[in-house]
């Protein structure tokens, strides 16, 4: 009896044991086809984030994940092509960033992505705050536009792994979010089917992430990667620091202003937003081969953001979009209706920015969403004046809040004020890389054994 | 939102953390108006299997799932009602012979009971054998007929504790039901809610229970007496042994012809089904109020027996229940089509009769269910020959089974084989009574502060 067998599997899991592949794939595909009913799968997540699954069993959920949809054939653009996943964070514009840089250094990058959520912004939701800009495109116009100008990023297929789609759903409503297990297959199987030969990880870890430690940042990283190498997908992660936010700006259209400053030349080393997006334009190019080493693509990147090639590979990403790309001037950009700053309240050192309380400042006054069918406000959003380490005075702006509507103001200043916490001693910013995680295929293949 | 808090209640207790009252009532009354869907109830309930719930939480789950039913109201029944309950084990007929003893010594029972699943057997399928027995009755009629005669036994009423139905058929199909939480309050709160002033329960242990060991057997009986006592209601459990079937019939008729072999005086001291009843009775009539200490109703329970009074209770019983009393006669209620002996295939003494493969096979020739609604045959089962300790020759019959189809009696046959087990030297058996555990109500008190 078929019912039998699913709740025998369940327990087996609830007892703490390993599944089999014939045993993953009754559930999965049970639960995809609508023959094993959303409480069944429900208690069989819990079991699963409570009890854990080996490496093995992951692989094999991803596997059986990405069987349930669509896979992308990218094979009509020649060479290999990279993709790029960062897990969500504050102020992350590196995909804005990155995936002209890349295409300016003779990369190719045909990428699939997402939609903000909760505190965290989508690379999806910031193209589309710039007029005109349609990413919902079919394979072929994506192939196409990578094609001609080496690069194109457009919204999720809704044919790629319908499984994940209808275990997340399940998954926000019954607290069975927090799961590496999940979060790895979910990431990785959306990632394999959407087809690129590479995929460069960039796993936030600290307070604005889904991994507030670094060991759970480090684990999450390490099932990623031997799921992307075992799976046939070369595979690297990239682990940094999402305690403050990692740029300056917060908010859509202002996230897409802050990118094309960078693309202008006007950011250097030093500044967390630069080393982050060069470093992992750096690994993008390392995968693509157009390098020998990371370090090798350093001149590269330089030189196509100082000859104004990469900023060029943005403008024509919008204009292939359909987007005006007259809009992206910072007058334009950057024009809510209000503009509030926010004075420190002491005279002193930044300590810390909560990157998690600035991400929902930023969400409460527009820029992000709560439910997944919230409408955003493209305009809105937070530029922070101070980061950790800056000193600052009782008075001095620490932060400017872009606002369309006053009704939840008095909320965000005040949960925007208290995102910043003062030293009276200087005070050094932790590291903004932790890690770098390269599968050990042969380790993953004993595992597998 | 409420939806948010159902989920930050779940969550909660995937962490692990101790819910509040509020908490949940919240979930409780949620998931039984339906406003809570099954796939989160599942997924709680999954938390609350692999996190476990402190005494408190369980004391206060128990009153909340009381508190969406009715509750019985025996006030119009003098004096003190004490009410019985097995955590269900195989062969075992002491409800039947327990509760006209009570009723004989001047205890009072007023009592509803279940039906069997699995490998167990249901006390109301046991008194439904007997044609005319009809145990569906209403609240008056079960006071009326224990005024008149002492005792009666019913079927469990729809309306007491609706919760606890909803959640028991969740369970079953989410591998939930393992939990001593979720068992003690389901157990407890349909007891609680029967009305009745005192409880004695029989917790069995070994191959053929739910408590597989000595210790969660004793982990459920403190948890059970706890909530009994916090909730008014005097609560006393005996550990009982279940590795082997306690009387020798398994099956409905077979067992009611057992029970009313004993209530004849036809057993005696020694006897496992005639020690554990006679301790069951001691107990209930100490509960009861009619004897100081459970050694002094011994010579009661003796008398009972004796004078022929007891029994006399069991057939004012199944007349009051509309039963056909001429049936009572061992030739009619042993009269299954056929009877096959199960010989010996050693000379030796026997070692182990696995209690849970007997009940599945008794089971499987139609004595009881695999699903809730499946229909069962009362003449047929199982006679075993030999209990743990016997010597036995080569060839002499084991067990005899009582069928009525011939489909499946080769699989019986095997089975009940492969239930018992075999030593070359003799066996002492273990003994049948393990622990008696009575609440202490101060450290309850300690534990709630």
């Amino acid at each position: 009896m078929d019912s039998v067998r699913t709740v025998d599997i369940i327990d087996k899991k609830r007892q703490g044991h390993e599944l089999s592949f014939d045993e993953l794939s009754h559930m999965l595909n049970g639960f995809t086809k609508g023959d094993i009913p959303d409480y069944q799968m429900s208690a069989f997540m819990m079991a699963i984030c409570l009890k854990g699954m080996s490496l093995c069993e992951t692989i094999w959920l991803t596997k059986l994940m990405i069987d349930t949809g669509k896979t992308l054939d990218l094979s009509q653009i020649p060479g290999i092509k990279v993709d790029k996943h960062s897990t969500g964070g504050v102020g992350d514009t590196t995909t804005l960033i990155t995936v002209p840089i890349v295409a300016a250094c003779g990369g190719k990058v045909a990428k699939m992505s997402g939609r903000g959520l909760s505190h965290t912004g989508g690379t999806i939701d910031k193209l589309e705050s710039i007029p005109g800009v349609c990413t919902k495109r079919s394979e072929t116009e994506l192939m196409d536009i990578v094609n001609r100008i080496g690069c194109c990023v457009i919204g999720q297929s809704k044919e790629l792994v319908p499984a994940d789609k209808l275990m997340y759903a399940l998954r926000d409503v019954t607290a069975t979010v927090a799961s590496i297990p999940l979060i790895a297959s979910s990431i990785m199987s959306k990632k394999i089917a959407a087809g690129s030969n590479a995929i460069l990880l960039d796993v936030k870890v600290g307070k604005g992430a889904f991994m507030e430690t670094l060991d759970d940042a480090r684990c999450l990283a390490q099932v990623m990667t031997m799921i992307g190498e075992e799976l046939g997908v070369r595979t690297i992660a990239i682990i940094t620091d999402m305690n403050q936010p990692l740029g300056l700006s917060i908010g859509n259209r202002l996230e897409v202003s802050e990118a094309l400053l960078l693309l202008s030349g006007k950011m250097t080393k030093g500044n967390p937003l630069y080393d982050i997006s060069t470093l992992l334009a750096a690994y993008m190019l390392y995968l693509s081969q157009v390098v020998d080493t990371p370090k090798d693509a350093y001149p590269l990147i330089e030189e196509a953001i100082r000859s104004g090639l990469a900023k060029e590979k943005f403008l024509s990403l919008i204009e292939e979009l359909g987007g005006d790309t007259s809009m992206l001037d910072i007058n334009k950009l950057e024009n809510a209706s209000i503009k509030l700053d926010i004075p420190s309240d002491k005279t002193g050192y930044i300590n810390a920015v909560d990157a998690h309380k600035i991400g929902i400042a930023a969400a409460m006054l527009g820029a992000g969403r709560e439910k997944m069918y919230d409408v955003i406000d493209p305009a809105v959003g937070i530029i922070l004046k101070k980061r950790v380490g800056d000193a600052v005075m009782q008075g001095e702006s620490i932060a400017t809040l872009y606002a369309n509507d006053t009704k939840r103001l008095n909320d965000v200043i005040s949960l925007t004020k208290s995102a910043f916490s003062f030293s009276d001693i200087p005070v050094t910013p932790s590291p903004i890389v932790h890690d770098i995680i390269t599968a050990a295929p042969s380790l993953a293949q004993d595992v597998l054994k």
